[in-house]
């Protein structure tokens, strides 16, 4: 065994500053393409850090109007650190990555969760709301995260990424843009838009690169909102530090990439700009096991989820089914959306009855450690789907109790400068 | 204080035998209608049970063919035990429902998970794999669960009903029906159906009736099939023994009716007889929140779970997208239900590998405690829908390894007796 | 595989009253020793059920003065259901058991935690209480207990069986009584005594035996008050349904024995009658490891608790030092006894403060599912040990707030008729 | 609401230099003593950090031989980094102190465990195994600590000071003064000590005091060995980042210090130096109840555990009863101390049946989080301990099976330079 070097501080293989906007950093990229280089090159099993900003760029602040994300520029979204190259790795094989740690930046405690507006952005109930932008902020104290915005509850952070993928070959990046094309062509005037296709305008790839190379990216180059067979923008709650996931490789080095880290986030990010928002610093290690695609029959990503994720066991769980009961009325085939909605909306409802406005319990859904499961999917015609609230995150008792519910009094969270809700 | 005799059974309310056809015993019913009277009454506070058939009425058999899956007779499923009327209770009123316990009979230690022709019943994957009849039985062991046609695994049971509800109101159930006759009309020649009309062949309330009564019940009574807002069928497995129900009261006494047993269930239910279906005994309690659904916004069931549910913690997760990557490739727009089929064919996939049939992993991620998340509904086009396999239910280690998977040799599960699959 | 009849429920191997004096039942037996013969035989793999009287053997009565637990014959407990003999195992061997469920009569949905007298029986603090006889009925409600005698409190029970062991050899019966007479001889006038030696007077074997046997027995035999080598009074609350235990060898057949069954126990069993009290019904598996000690390296049970462990995660903890200041602030060194019990002092103050007697809460401690850790004990000269007390037994919430405790009417719990306490 | 500022770093009100002996460091102390002034005054609410050095003051190294252990100084340990004052906080009053945060400092991602020699330090097997020094360090990556010296094991740490405490009013340190005195008096020659009285020689506060006021503080000042009344070296794992802590005040201000951080620990930290040691961060938070201390009956802290502590569900648990076994034979009296010794024992002799030796077995079960139980205090003569070790922290499955354990090559721990063990 050889002496060990008292002071062995990880590296930080990309370095970001959350309070820059990203166009103007290296090493952040915001559209999937085989072709973006990678920008550093890590051995199996060595320990590293990336730092990431956040999923905007810097252009949310901590303050108290939502006019910020009224006027998002959705086009340059997500900034991504990366590609990172793993040595060794190979398309067929499975990437191991080990997310170690998953923390805010010391200058920088705090994040924020949206709801954008019906025409900029969207969310789960941005037609059922006519959203208008309103933001609340979240203040970072160690585990636990609080908003001024959003009184009464206070919950340790499930913190992971939101989006992590390795890059696409191709091939697949083809099939990506053309399954997509066809459903935005069916849906051609669709508010706000059922799926985003290559767009250069906005596009970004922090590197020095021939025109040409960059060209062909911003041209080809796949959105980052959904998430897919690499991965992406998957939004999983659980991918959080201390978990392991396995990736499927399909260009040499794997080329791993990865941001819009979440300090929480509910079950569905109902408000799409849903989990507390934050910049901060992954650690990861990583490992390859050679033709693991094939081995494990992997078309997706698998992965174990982190031993330390927050236990708030006692759940308030509310129920949906695909009928449409706080709308029109609508009887849906199976529709686990719809039932979701619905579970969604009676959540909300309840909320409203202990006093939060209709956007703060939207929001603190889209935040808390919220758990959504599908109950039951082969009930013809309805799908049963469940949200579970966990009791520990609220200062009081928010039980169904025979007197009722308390009802209490919680301010409001930020809205538009113009006063419009 | 009183003295109390020693010798204080819980009372039963309702007997039932597991091995005679439902359509001969007392006390039951198979379809919902307000006019069904209430075979008992209980005061609010008093504790007593309720004895259930298996959710086919004593159809299936503890045997190595699949035959009788395959001829179930689902017109006069599922035989509920009820309905029991609580003293005090009126429309608007919350019913809190204690679920003190559910456990099989001693003369019964064992129950079923079956997958259903095509044309007979169906479930998720009923056309993708054009589904011939396939069985498992399950030996109950204490609180554990075994098979001879799954072997390798055993596990805790989540036992709960899988049905339970309230009685629906003239107005409600006319609801029900309109709206899903405007379904059915609509894909008037799927196969399976989308949904289930009332009918009259096949209904059955086990009481004296009037014949305009029993007449006007099974012409309009609703079918069991889907959970709707009274509670019914929503296969939650977290309905659990040591759970704490909250229904919305439609008619006076409320009318509790509760069946389709489950010793264990994985989230979703994959293949509709999808749990471990079971006869048994179900211990309640019950109180009454006066005005309850005003006060809490009652759209449907809420409830708390049980902190006796088995603890799993540690779990290999399945993603699926809205694109059904297993089939031809689609784009779907933000559908969970593709979603979640994605998931579960990773899962079948990646067990195939281990060395189960397609059948027997298909029977085990629908009766296992599998849990499945929402994980994002937001990020267009694409839900992402995660399906998490408990590894503690395996005897050996199924985590990937850089060797691959070991493959074991499991034989299969029961079949037909013309040994079509 | 063979066709396995319908009607197929596991055999009752050994088959006892609730309500009959242990002395007139067979196949019970209050002492250990290795002549007492196997009442039944197994072979490994099968699944069977034995019932057990509670540990007094129907001495104490479901009523509101505690008469009987002043007046109670300790020299006949533990009444202890077996000995049963595992076909195949030989002393040097590791006998599996699963403890597949535990569970109150039907006929028996109740319970009871007593405080011993100071003279008759003792307990934890039955010097510094001066106890006199107290008692608190609890009510089985499927998997809950609540009491009429400890209001506010409800929680699902943790239920093991308090004794389980494997019959002594000759040898280590000799050491077991060599050296706690060595330590009765030491402490000759202490109440209550340190150790309970052989005793013929109450002793009990409920089978046909030569009198020469029986007289041996009675006079050799080992009392059942503490654990040992070989299992038996453990009280070790998660040995509870769904766990598996490994017992070391000691005699031909193994010869496993089983009572003491409780409802839900705190660590330590503070009042000695501490855990809910119950008779019931226990079902087991066994398998054999050859040479299971040697390879184990076992001096004692080793065990794998259950998934089914009701989960209250959230407590307030209390910890203790060893330092008696709740006595004379005498400092001990390095004592967890000590320490343990200054926690425990420090949580029944903090009952107190609520509403509760003395006796209220020392029995809650004792019943309900309280954790006790060993938190330092290397830190000289203090041990440091905790005792967690679950929120969610607590109907009301009993966190320290800045306007303090909310005191409660909590009346009190069954005393003695000549109302001593 | 006003604006915030976007760059708000909660402040570090003490900095440490983890690689410069404590010694030469401002803000920190050695000895409990009412006279040492507070270094920094907080107000309530407020979100600060305190940066701590090991408990060693820098003494231990990053390598291979465990001379550094050998040889380490005690007089002057532990170094603890305050006293910080909290404005309003009067003697009475309960200091309510959230642990918001624990981690290590960045530039020093490992700790260490060690044992000491018999003659230095001890531990709780000190005798038994006549200790000679023994290290392992511990690398962190993220949650998990892995170690080159026991390799086969990876878990998440439960991080917590082992040492926090209010400052002792006169009073109280000159009880303790005397209680452990009289405890020295009479074991004057043990090896180890039981106790460790005030010493000037080692003795350090790091600031600015009058000659007669340091003079009296060292000459007075209580060690900071063990757990009192105030916190101090409670060395509880379960006080970690994220739970809550009811301090009792004896001073104006409160004056809490803290150190002594721990990655991780075992219940018990067996081997004295037992935890996996560490320098790093504190994020704290307070609040002050008033008249807390009788209030709520306070003698000694209380806490509310993390909600983030890992979730380690599945456990191999072994027991000890208070009977020295592994020793000489001899029968104590209800003594949890020797019964945990017993418990701790076939656990170590278990992990060496796999391969690990003696030493990584007794540093594993120090440093890993073990959680040990009091299972039985009242079975006379025998206490009842347990010992639980978490499954998922091991890369192999170390269950006991049928064929027995598999062996594996571990490699040994850091040991002396002579090669002495």
């Amino acid at each position: 065994m050889a002496t060990v070097a008292n002071s062995v501080a990880h590296p930080t293989l990309i370095s970001a500053d959350p309070f820059v906007p990203a166009r103007e950093q290296k090493n952040l990229h915001n559209r999937w393409h085989p072709d973006i280089p990678a920008v550093a090159t890590v051995k199996p099993g060595q320990v590293f850090n990336v730092e990431c900003v956040d999923w905007t760029g810097a252009q949310i602040g901590n303050n108290d109007t939502s006019d910020d994300i009224r006027d998002v520029d959705l086009t340059s979204v997500h900034n991504l650190s990366g590609p990172i190259a793993v040595e060794g790795a190979e398309p067929g094989d499975c990437l191991v990555v080990d997310i170690l740690d998953v923390r805010p930046f010391d200058k920088m405690p705090w994040g924020y969760t949206g709801i954008f507006e019906l025409e900029n952005g969207g969310g789960l109930f941005a037609r059922e709301f006519q959203s208008r932008a309103a933001k609340a902020i979240w203040d970072f104290k160690g585990v636990y995260a609080t908003s001024r915005h959003i009184p009464g509850v206070r919950f340790a952070g499930v913190s992971h990424p939101g989006l992590i993928g390795t890059a696409p070959s191709a091939e697949l990046l083809a099939t990506w843009n053309k399954r997509e094309g066809a459903l935005i062509e069916a849906h051609a005037n669709s508010v706000p838009p059922v799926a985003y296709g290559p767009l250069a305008p906005g596009a970004y790839v922090g590197q020095d690169l021939p025109d040409d190379v960059r060209a062909k990216i911003y041209r080809e180059g796949a959105r980052t909102i959904p998430g897919r067979e690499h991965g992406g923008n998957c939004d999983i709650k659980n991918l959080s530090r201390g978990s392991r996931c396995y990736f499927p490789v399909f260009v040499k080095g794997a080329n791993l990439s990865v941001g819009d880290l979440h300090f929480s986030q509910g079950d569905g990010e109902l408000s799409f700009c849903g989990a507390i928002e934050m910049a901060g610093i992954v650690t990861f290690s990583t490992s390859i096991i050679k033709g693991g695609v094939e081995k494990f029959a992997m078309k997706q990503p698998i992965f174990l989820p982190s031993p330390v994720d927050p236990l708030y066991s006692a759940k308030l769980i509310f129920q949906g089914i695909s009928v449409d009961y706080h709308g029109d009325g609508t009887q849906y085939n199976m529709d686990a959306t719809v039932a979701y909605k619905q579970a969604a909306l009676n959540a909300i409802a309840y909320l409203m009855k202990i006093g939060y406005t209709r956007e703060q319990a939207y929001l603190l859904l889209s935040a808390a450690p919220v758990e959504s499961h599908i109950g039951a999917i082969v009930d013809s015609p309805n799908a049963c789907v469940t949200l579970g609230l966990p009791l520990g995150i609220f200062e009081h008792d928010i039980l169904p109790k025979d007197e009722g519910l308390k009802k209490l009094e919680f301010g409001q969270c930020a809205v538009r400068s113009d006063g419009v809700l």
